[in-house]
């Protein structure tokens, strides 16, 4: 058996997060299954890194699959680009040790999420970014992110659907970038608890907005009560970015 | 009567172009102008700097109109927020001098057109961008487009559709930037001819791509000459993308 692995890109817009549901094709896994099964006349199950969310982006989600096929892999990718929506693009396309595993091998994974600045939303961005027409204070987000990066207990800032059994993560860095009142937070860590990254989103937004201090994150992380989580923010402003192995 | 300058921006894809069509409210200037009518009470007609064709963008369309209505500007913009469609923004608005035409008193334009040169589309700017998969050479289209820059007969770089007297216009700049991939190509000038900014794009393409040579653009100028014109690239790419005066 060959083992494939690709990177995906796609605009979550349309679809009903990653993960294949059942009677519904408007998944971003059913999608791929359906054209991968078609290509090698198998039934093609594939592996992710991890779900995305209803109407959340990817720049780099990583899946795998094993097939007996035996075509080139530039002739499978070229079959792929014809035959997927053009919302789903798998960008890279390689054949892998046969023990690579999307999701047990994660190194680490990197979100980005994008926030309009502007007064007016920007019509191009709207389907890929919050908007918020109160200008953040950006320095104040930076210095709340601070006491993010590290391992910790991230209970406070997990969704109450969260069931893992540990709560303890750790954030490598946090990079928030500005331009053209374009503001870009990447986030990357070892993991992340179910609705993780926009929890945290929504904290630094209500730091950087003034409703919160930078030293109420602290204060938000020692408490480790998911009652005291912020607001989650919108699916559209995030995409799962890169994940390394 | 008030004249009211507004700085328009636009997602044109789904719009049939700028100007207002008989029977039909699928054009910017339509939209713009239905909503203004409802908010004033008044028949309003815009005047725009000029037309966008079908499929066109705007970042900075300028448009201006004159009412009785004496609403404050900042209660005009955000009931114009409300009720345009989402894709049509209105990012300034300013009461200005009665003699003031949106047309008539342009200096320069810019308009903006983007390349997406990866080798499978970016899904996120599969709207915005024109695809070409193969490689384009940078420094050679930068090459190209000095011979563009400065007063020329553009007949060449003209729609045969163009009826203008005079084919004569100023190009100021031509610049060619490339991030990750995706080429912005901006080009200022005092006026153009229909389709000579997707038709200069279509000839550094070919150049991009090695079918034409830098100097053969400077013989193209030399031949004014409507049926030399390279192919007029695809609309999605273009975008106005600012007008002063």
């Amino acid at each position: 058996m060959r083992n494939i692995k690709m990177v995906v890109a796609y605009d979550g817009s349309r679809y009903k997060g990653f993960q294949r549901l059942r009677d519904n094709d408007m998944t971003i896994q059913g999608k791929l299954e359906t054209v991968l099964s078609k290509m090698t006349g198998e039934e093609i199950e594939i592996i992710g890194s991890g779900r995305t969310d209803m109407g959340v982006h990817s720049h780099g989600q990583v899946v795998n699959f094993k097939t007996k096929f035996e075509d080139s892999i530039p002739k499978m990718q070229r079959y792929l680009y014809e035959y997927l929506p053009e919302d789903i693009v798998v960008k890279e396309m390689e054949e892998v040790d046969e023990r690579f595993h999307s999701r047990y091998n994660v190194k680490t994974k990197t979100y980005l999420y994008k926030i309009d600045n502007n007064k007016f939303h920007d019509p191009f961005t709207r389907k890929y970014a919050l908007h918020i027409n109160k200008k953040l204070n950006l320095e104040l987000m930076i210095e709340a992110s601070k006491y993010l990066v590290g391992e910790h207990d991230f209970t406070s800032f997990a969704s109450s659907k969260s069931k893992k059994k540990s709560n303890i993560r750790e954030i490598y860095a946090i990079n928030i970038k500005e331009n053209k009142n374009l503001i870009e937070i990447y986030i990357e860590g070892n993991g992340f608890l179910y609705n993780m990254v926009r929890i945290i989103v929504g904290a630094l937004i209500e730091v950087g907005l003034g409703k919160k201090k930078p030293i109420d994150i602290k204060e938000m992380l020692e408490l480790k009560d998911r009652t005291k989580a912020s607001e989650t923010a919108l699916a559209k402003g995030l995409s799962l970015y890169k994940v390394k192995y």
